[in-house]
């Protein structure tokens, strides 16, 4: 059976074996605060083991609850943010065909993930006569985005289908035990799921909070948690980073940091990868983006975006590193055919696969961002599959981990995100929230510069 | 009528008046260099009066021959690849509900700007039976993605229509006398409009490479030119930066580039808004990434990426700016209602409309993050209309040319874009790419460093 791999032949131009031997101290330190849970954030270890800690009785739930969703819905809404919503997208994006939602039953959308009117109110003429089953997702129930969207869907739910089946139409992943969400549940008898109290929302892809949507998309879970399963043998248990590929990325991408690199970007050569690169990027963003360190983490579709970040990537700003994300056996092939005029020159590949050319791009790519001084690396999986997928995704967060405590941050928190909440609650008024409101008032009603264009007679400038 | 504005308050706590004063001159050198068309690439100004120099008769053309596709087509897929798409895409997006293939016709499709074979498998298998028009966009008619894409859907369409009636439903934009594409259209009969030599792709939305597309999926083109009209009078004729946003915000990036900083996130709360960011991005980044200069162009939808790009923004490296694009209006209502239990303690937003709170959280997020040390500014758009689209079209065109003049590089070539495209001829065999081909063959045989994960026992190391 084939493993992921690690290429990191165009890292050793810009770094040294000893660079590396230096930091596996630190590596090695790192990796004992993880194992014996005995770093900052350790309460949040739980991710460690769910591919083995969740029961054959969890994963038959969920199973059951998918496949009765599948039966009874034509559309299917993950409401959710974060966390609770990129894993299950993530997965079901790479496991589906391409526009899935104009061949699939039931029909996949996300909700509850911002604040926009236009996106509810397109949402709600786009479900409307359906049967749809929503699936709310949050520890807490009381999220803004997720809780206000939950609101709406019900009222649209209750006017179909009355105030009493509309819950029947709902499964509410919650707290075991404490929250709004999880009262609402218990006294109305929603169907729950429960998000375990030692796993943050980033790390949440392998329990219900990702495992039910992907379930109703007709992904295999069990063969993702197969492949995270290995994960744990291959990346957690494998000490000696010779043959660990996660351990090494970890290693690599901090020694790039440490020698002044601020920028990696995510690419891959398969669109239907993007949103592996958005769950990844708020997996590293989130646990290394802190104490004014970290690198930014941003992301590329490529053959696409040579055409647009390209020309950057190759000349702009040298303070970038890339890892490619690969996939070695897509397993589809179109043959390129013959064309008796051949105006557009694309005779020579006649005979060939897409495939084929698309790795030649790669292949090229990688090598002129190499040229262009772009320290780089390649994670490559063997095909787009639930197992590779569950291995990929304890690749990465084995790799957050061991990296943030390399990076001397606490991996598992994230007390940043709470900064434009605590405004927004305090400009919206909440109850609790009224010293705030008024400094915050104070504060925005300050000098202001602005400029409004217009013909000259109408433009606007300074304090207003 | 109201007009694009530019709050820069967030700024002025990290650079000074003085500061402004200075840059003021390179902006008035970068200025002249753009309206006297006398600095480097100033063979690519051609954007600079199109809203003006498109005649009637232009427009009536690209307005029927929409039209006709509209009626007579169930499916609608533009081919092409970075300025090619992005531009089309971004105003389509914008400008149409979400999910618009869900509820519109014909449904509208982009192809040709990957080498995926699992994109165009499944391509096929949408618009399998349906009634199809392509709009193959390319100058030479050569580029790789897009040239392989059209030959596909050619071949496809020929099945279904038979070879002479599959060029009634092509539509060709490439240039005016030469090329493949010119060529096989000047055979076969097709229906063109011309790419004008003196526009850059990523500055040819407004061409009929923009255009057509956006009039097949609705959107008046007559405002959007208009908009773009008033644009030039509005940025490129006004010297005045107190009176000019567009101005200020080139001089404003590049004082903050000055001071170190190096990315800049483009930050919308309006998911519709996504691909203005992509179509930014390309703008900006092919525009300024060279001679190793430039800020590093990212983008995040508000509020979901709070919740995974968020912890990084408010406290990760410090060497970020950020751009938000608002909308004072976004026409769209939908207003909170009163919860008897209450259980997720929105109610003291019942009565308030979604677009209220999102202001808020607008309002929280640009005051948070300034407090994180990110200087940031807001680009207000009165509402998200086919008028105001081109006016912002030309905001940041005309921003970029004088911000990359303003940087000390050519904002109008991308000589960077070449170098995955030679590596991957090379790799291909192209004839003619003979000797680059030993050449790579030989460079990528060297020696590797890869790690493969596995059971202990199975691990490989070392050259391979």
């Amino acid at each position: 059976m084939k493993n992921i791999k690690l290429d990191y032949s165009n890292v050793m131009d810009f770094i040294t074996e000893e660079d590396i031997e230096q930091e596996k101290k630190k590596y090695l330190e790192a990796r004992k605060k993880v194992v014996e849970k005995s770093g900052e954030g350790s309460d949040y270890l739980g991710w460690l083991d769910l591919p083995k800690r969740i029961t054959d009785d969890e994963i038959d739930d969920i199973l059951e609850t998918a496949a009765h969703i599948r039966e009874d819905s034509d559309v299917f809404i993950s409401v959710g943010i974060g966390g609770s919503y990129l894993g299950a997208r993530a997965a079901i994006e790479a496991l589906s065909p391409n526009f899935y939602n104009m061949s699939m039953k039931p029909q996949i959308y996300f909700a509850g993930n911002s604040i926009s009117p236009r996106y509810l109110k397109d949402l709600k003429s786009v479900i409307d006569g359906k049967k749809v089953t929503i699936n709310i997702i949050s520890k807490s129930g009381t999220t803004t985005e997720p809780a206000l969207a939950f609101r709406m869907i019900r009222e649209w739910m209750i006017e179909n289908y009355g105030q009493k089946d509309v819950f029947k139409r709902i499964v509410a992943t919650t707290d075991s035990s404490k929250g709004a969400l999880r009262q609402l549940a218990d006294e109305e008898g929603i169907k729950t799921f429960v998000i375990p109290d030692d796993v943050g929302g980033r790390f949440s892809v392998l329990t219900p909070v990702g495992l039910l949507p992907i379930a109703v998309a007709g992904i295999d879970i069990r063969k993702m948690l197969e492949g995270a399963a290995d994960g744990m043998k291959e990346f957690r248990d494998e000490e000696d980073i010779a043959k660990n590929p996660s351990s090494m990325y970890a290693i690599l991408r901090n020694i790039l940091y440490e020698k002044g690199k601020r920028i990696e970007m995510l690419s891959n050569f398969e669109p239907q990868l993007h949103y592996i690169s958005e769950w990844w990027k708020q997996l590293f963003g989130e646990s290394e983006g802190k104490d004014n360190k970290g690198l930014h983490p941003t992301s590329c579709d490529f053959t696409t975006d040579l055409h647009s970040m390209g020309q950057w990537i190759q000349d702009g700003c040298r303070n970038i590193i890339e890892t490619f994300l690969n996939v070695e056996d897509p397993e589809s092939t179109i043959v390129i055919g013959m064309e008796k005029r051949n105006l557009d020159h694309l005779n020579y590949l006649a005979g060939k696969t897409f495939r084929y050319v698309n790795e030649q791009a790669f292949l090229g790519t990688r090598a002129a961002h190499r040229d262009g001084e772009v320290p780089n690396m390649t994670i490559t999986i063997p095909s787009i599959s639930p197992y590779y997928i569950g291995n990929l995704f304890y690749f990465f967060e084995w790799a957050v981990a061991v990296s943030g405590y390399m990076l001397g941050v606490n991996p598992f928190n994230q007390p940043g995100v709470e900064s434009y909440k605590k405004n927004m609650f305090a400009l919206l008024g909440k109850p609790g929230f009224e010293e705030q409101s008024r400094e915050i008032r104070e504060k925005l009603s300050g000098q202001k510069k602005f400029i409004s264009a217009g013909s000259p007679g109408k433009a606007e400038v300074g304090a207003g």
